[in-house]
């Protein structure tokens, strides 16, 4: 049996593109550090500890624009900020993909995707904000909803940008001896 | 009022994501050409010709593979050659649009997105046959669905691949007094 690490709803909808089944457990340990497979080893292995049967396929998404990296925004007023700060420039989104078992780690790797944005305008912005999209996604935004009216090209893997990238997942799944 | 001149429901759902009111009128013209940008004037222009008072928005889409252009499949097995042929390699998204009003051209572009295929199974090729997916699409792929696991990687607008250019048709959509 594969278990999520995760509760993004995003994540969920992209194994289900892949055809796998699985079952979503959420993750508890310190997020308190800026590498996107280390986080991710530390999500999946915070579930292996409980359920050593299952294969756990945890992963973490940060988006990098210069020297800063932006998480999920804490209201409103810092969505805007964000939305403004990556406005007409490019940035990455780096996703860490780990597979545990038996509290082993399997497989961990990270792919990167650049993301060029479109000069929006202000009223784009406080229009978006309006649907409310921006609340639980690093960077303020999510490619696959209204948001993708921001962007002008990506270089990459899109469903990077979502929370897992689809090579980097399949490479994991494939370690799991009955898929 | 706008007037989307295509039945692709993907069109309309790329459409709907920008936030845009349309309604749906299904062109009438020869397809017998290659270029894009030909295309979808025609496609607009043929249905301009019946709603003079209305902006109209026509879009074509092909897939180019080296020397050969990609449409839709004409059957399974088609669908199975393109899918093999695209395998392992990079290909073109090449999708044009246009703007009419009272048979005027307003506006017409096109856009192109590099994609970079996976080197999936033949399993997974059949796998996808079966979900039926393949049928209406230019490559016998989806981006946005269960096609998604064939790609690796792309560069360029994601939601090109789908049908619709997200930056070319804000510009386009720029165009009308109304917008």
């Amino acid at each position: 049996m594969l278990i999520l690490a995760s509760k993004s709803p995003r994540r969920a909808q992209i194994l289900e593109l892949l055809g796998v089944d699985f079952k979503v457990v959420e993750p508890f340990c310190e997020e308190d550090a800026f590498d996107t497979v280390e986080l991710a080893k530390r999500k999946a292995l915070s579930v292996s500890s409980k359920f050593p049967d299952d294969y756990v396929l945890g992963s973490d998404t940060l988006v990098f624009c210069g020297d800063e990296v932006l998480g999920k925004p804490k209201d409103r007023e810092d969505a805007v900020q964000m939305l403004k700060k990556l406005r007409n420039k490019k940035h990455f989104v780096i996703t860490g993909v780990a597979l545990c078992k038996d509290n082993t780690v399997l497989f961990a790797e990270s792919q990167k995707t650049e993301v060029n944005f479109r000069d929006y305008s202000d009223l784009e912005i406080l229009n978006y904000i309006l649907t409310m999209e921006y609340a639980d996604k690093a960077g303020a935004y999510g490619a696959q909803g209204k948001g993708a009216r921001f962007i002008d090209s990506i270089n990459g893997c899109f469903y990077n940008i979502m929370g897992l990238p689809i090579a980097a997942t399949l490479k994991a799944l494939g370690k799991m001896e009955v898929f």
